[in-house]
């Protein structure tokens, strides 16, 4: 893992989306780009792309642009995505079958490989083959099966009480679809999609497009 | 609608959260509430509340803090929140279904009223109380239920076509499920949700906590 504390965040959020589209470029068989290309495939700004760029040091050459291959391995070797990320679904409603039904088929580098949910039982029982079992057991099966990454997709009043517990288990985030606002220690990260309010905002967008 | 073109995009994406929160405190009875209050429940720091709140109009009086009713009130009328929302769904897969059943039960004034797949006859079938259609009739079905949020939930190869269909007919935005990076017009709004990436992004900051 390279040292990266002084790229910025918004940056960094950006990573993965740089990672997708470099991923599509080296597939294509296309040796090297220009920020200018890379802006109009990805739809951000070329002067973003360079600056966002010059903090992974100096990868592009004027007159040149960027090495994919290069690239490639930076944004790789940056997101770490040599590991295989092993997610946990907490909560099977209709949004937990559909992620366990999905399961990341095309991303060949993330699986959900555990799931919990009140209705199951103890030793578990499997869906789309993934292992359900009851919370009880969460704490020892989130070892067993080297979770790291929570989905929260639990009833809003459960959704406090969960995380409390994946915070004492020592795991340092969680991908939130509730719609509770979750009290966690500074150490831990909490990322919230919540799609009223994604669609609110939304139609506030579209009722003003232009104003 | 107010005028609003002063308002900053980013306060403007927290207003439908605003309204959330000042919805459960008005439903808790609570008259009034400080700066301070609201961003402990929140976890939005007060000096960005009340630089936001600012772009509203002066709707809190020092030492007093926000009348609570004032500012139901204020979210309402911004947010438009008394048109009830029609949602359309375009793409029956996993997550098409998952939406279908969930279908925004907790929120009055947000329904999937019809929904599209290709597996779907041209006179429609019920799911969910949902009526599917086959997206050959897309365009009259979306002026017959009064659809107006799209959300896009096709396979990748399709995103496009249906994008390109959505803005011939003056659809104003998109919430888009999908990982493709859709090419629209100044005038049309996509919001992109994207699974892989969150879990990627959130992955990457868990992994840098306290770097």
């Amino acid at each position: 893992m390279k040292e990266n504390y002084k790229i910025p965040q918004a940056t960094t959020k950006r990573l993965p989306l740089y990672y997708r589209f470099i991923q599509n470029f080296s597939e294509a068989g296309i040796e090297r780009i220009s920020s200018k290309e890379l802006s109009e495939a990805m739809q951000i700004d070329s002067a973003t792309i360079r600056r966002d760029f010059s903090h992974f040091g100096a990868l592009g050459r004027k007159g040149y642009g960027y090495d994919v291959q290069k690239l490639l391995v930076f944004f790789r070797d940056v997101l770490d995505d040599n590991e295989r990320m092993n997610v946990a679904v907490i909560g099977i409603g209709n949004l937990g079958h559909a992620l366990l039904k999905y399961n990341f088929q095309k991303n060949q580098n993330m699986k959900i490989v555990v799931a919990f949910d009140t209705n199951y039982p103890l030793d578990g029982k499997l869906v789309n083959g993934v292992p359900v079992f009851h919370p009880d057991v969460m704490e020892e099966k989130f070892e067993e099966f080297h979770a790291e990454l929570p989905i929260l997709t639990v009833p809003a009043r459960s959704a406090q009480m969960m995380t409390d517990r994946l915070v004492a288990m020592d795991v340092k985030g969680v991908l939130n679809f509730t719609p509770v606002r979750l009290q966690v220690p500074d150490t831990f990260r909490v990322h919230t999609i919540d799609l009223s309010i994604e669609l609110q905002t939304l139609s506030y967008f579209m009722r003003n497009v232009g104003k």
